[in-house]
């Protein structure tokens, strides 16, 4: 299916039932995914206007953001949204690691034959 | 919170009340985000059998060999998942454009001041 929200130019966040759309993280300088998280509509409106990542924890049920306390901040070059407008892309240049294990990604272990194995 | 699911490299998905976690396309040779998707564990299975992504269709509730009809696969080089379980990264080579609309990636356009943008 190919509708307005598909093609068209107009900001229209096809929200789940929980009122969230995923947001997917890149460092903007290695392409590398640094993480997935959670948005809302203040949490996007949040990242506009601070040009900062903040997403909505699901576990606190309330807005995250990201690197507030660790001072790891994710500074937002670009937002991209997709094509049914249910994810969001953010280009981010991070402060520091992106992962709570103090991996510089939280993908930093590769689905092996016979387990994970860490990312070089 | 850090557990062994975190930390450790025992291949241990957190689905979602619904079965899924989410998958990050990414084009390997590009860094490019290519499209955000769901797997169950048989579209995992399939992927990693395959090596070309399969995903579950949450409007069909069906596995969805991407590029099946079209021819546009998803050659799948290196799959990673995040430390929480909840969320893989695929590297791929695209064998076509990645998004319905004909755009390469699904993410082809910005958020901008005023609006959507197309991304050149």
């Amino acid at each position: 299916m190919t509708d307005a929200r598909d093609t068209g130019l107009t900001l229209d966040p096809k929200y789940d039932a929980a009122g969230l759309i995923t947001a997917v993280v890149t460092d903007a300088a290695t392409g590398a995914v640094l993480m997935v998280a959670h948005m809302n509509a203040d949490a996007l409106a949040a990242t506009r206007e601070r040009g900062e990542a903040v997403f909505w924890s699901r576990s606190r049920q309330a807005l995250w953001h990201k690197g507030e306390t660790s001072g790891h901040v994710l500074k937002v070059r670009d937002i991209r949204i997709d094509c049914d407008q249910d994810a969001v892309w953010l280009l981010c240049d991070p402060a520091g690691p992106a992962c709570h294990t103090g991996a510089p990604s939280c993908f930093y272990r590769r689905i092996g034959a016979d387990g994970l194995e860490p990312v070089a």
